[in-house]
Formats: structure tokens, C-alpha cells, sequence
């Protein structure tokens, strides 16, 4: 099935930044389809109809790690040109923390092939421009810190 | 022309609130298309292809209002059911600040058909879901206020 429409649209998604502050960890999925197939990533995916970006983040980290947690703030709303090789898609990143009690709660789901916590000064190669989002997130963090 | 895709893809929209905090007065646009024609709204837009959501709201607040102004924070990504008559559509909006020495050279432009400062306190009927944006970026605004 096709949809189609008078002017271009485009593909519209999230992302999860979820960080357990006491370990200073991030959790990343490692991907299970293309593009970037086997490469670590952020959970996230695609906004379905008329459902808020809000929800698809949370349903997005439950299907592909199993926590269930709500977003404490966003991040930004990210759409260059050239971030996802599908073509223009816009994303809506979220930041959500995590205790370290739940950390062995994230298990890889339908559409992750792992799940694992990476230190945030030791962070793997990543798909996307998702290094890119998780300075946005941690610069954020550590901008409202220097303020208190 | 037509767009086909194989998922459906959302409309996305900028939304401009752009708040005068000296005379407490907030810019908006009278429609001068389909659909709400006629009715005051915020000045919004389409965002063009691989176009940064920060930069297309820039442009359409310039093209309906004159106006060149940068965004001081996002205020949220609205993408409730129902919120456009045209179907599925997630928009950005951002929360830009004017002084009162400015708000003179606000004038309508190729898709506005008036513009007009109005007191926060004295908002006309809007189009879509803008009531429930500038609560928001109000809210968020007297947030901030409070915690100073």
C-alpha cells in the first residue's frame, strides 16, 4: 500500500536518551534492520498515525528494551538534511533517566537485537546523527547543573 | 505532483508565539486561506523539504509578519488527532520574545491577510490548537518566573 500526498511529507520519528546518572551510563540498541544494520543506536523509530510523539518514544523504548519510563524533558527536534539515508526524516528527541535498580531491567525486544548500558565517555560508533543528539542531551544536562 | 510513500507521513508545521512582555501582547495573523480562513492563528507553516524545523520557523514568521526574529526556546511538538482538519499533522512551535520598539514593524505578508497584537488576557477565537499552544508557552514562561 502507497500514501500519497500533494507536497512532500516527511518521515517523522523518536528517539530515547536514557541515562542512568549514577553510573553515568547510556543505554544504546544495537540495530536489527537497515539502515545501519548491527550498529548501536538510540531505542527510537517511527511516530504512528495521529499517535503523540510522546507516546510513540515511550512505546518505541518499551518495544525495543523493555523499561517502561516517561520522559522527564525534550531534547530537540532534529531534522538535516542527510541524517537518515531513507531521506528527509524529522526526529523528536527525548531524555529519560533511569536508577540504577532498573539498569538490568532493559532487555532487547522485536526490533533491537541487543540492548547495553555504555558509559557516556566511552560511547560505541553510532547510526544517525545520534551522537549528535546525545551531546544535546548531556550538554543540557550539564548546563542546568552549573546553574543550581 | 504527488508524494508516495509506503507508511503514511504527517504534515509538519512551524507555530511561531511571539510575545511582546513589556505590553504583555501576543502576535497573531489573521488567515487569509483555507482551512479557519478569515480566523486569527498563530504565524506557522509548512516546513520545506530538509528544512531545519528552527530555520522554516524563522522563514514563515518573516513571511507572514515581516518580522526577522530568532527563536528563544521550543515550546513543544503538538501532534494530537483532530488538531488540523487536513488530517495527520505534528507541528513544532517556538517561543520567540519582541521588544515594544519592534512591534510596529510587524506587518502582513504574502499568507497573512492582517497581523495584530493582542493582550494575553484578551485572546480572539484561533484557528487549530493554538489556544493550547500559547497556554503552553505561557505556563511555561510563568514556570520560569516563579523559580527566579
Amino acid at each position: 500500500m502507497t500514501y500519497s500526498y500533494n507536497f512532500p511529507r516527511p518521515a517523522v520519528t523518536v528517539d530515547a536518551v536514557v541515562v542512568c546518572t549514577e553510573k553515568n551510563s547510556i543505554l544504546l540498541i544495537k540495530r536489527k534492520n537497515d539502515p545501519f544494520k548491527g550498529q548501536w543506536a538510540l531505542p527510537g523509530g517511527f511516530v504512528d498515525e495521529d499517535e503523540i510523539p510522546e507516546k510513540a518514544v515511550q512505546r518505541e523504548l518499551n518495544e525495543e528494551t523493555s523499561l517502561e519510563l516517561k520522559p522527564l524533558s525534550m531534547i530537540g527536534v532534529f531534522g538535516e538534511k542527510g541524517r537518515d539515508p531513507r531521506g528527509w526524516t524529522i526526529s523528536v528527541a527525548y531524555y529519560f533517566e533511569c536508577i540504577e535498580g532498573l539498569m538490568s531491567m532493559a532487555k532487547s525486544g522485536s526490533d533491537s537485537a541487543e540492548t547495553e548500558w555504555f558509559p557516556t565517555s566511552e560511547l560505541p560508533e553510532l547510526a544517525f546523527d545520534h551522537k549528535k543528539i546525545i551531546a544535546k542531551a548531556l550538554d543540557g544536562k550539564d548546563r542546568s547543573k552549573k546553574t543550581q
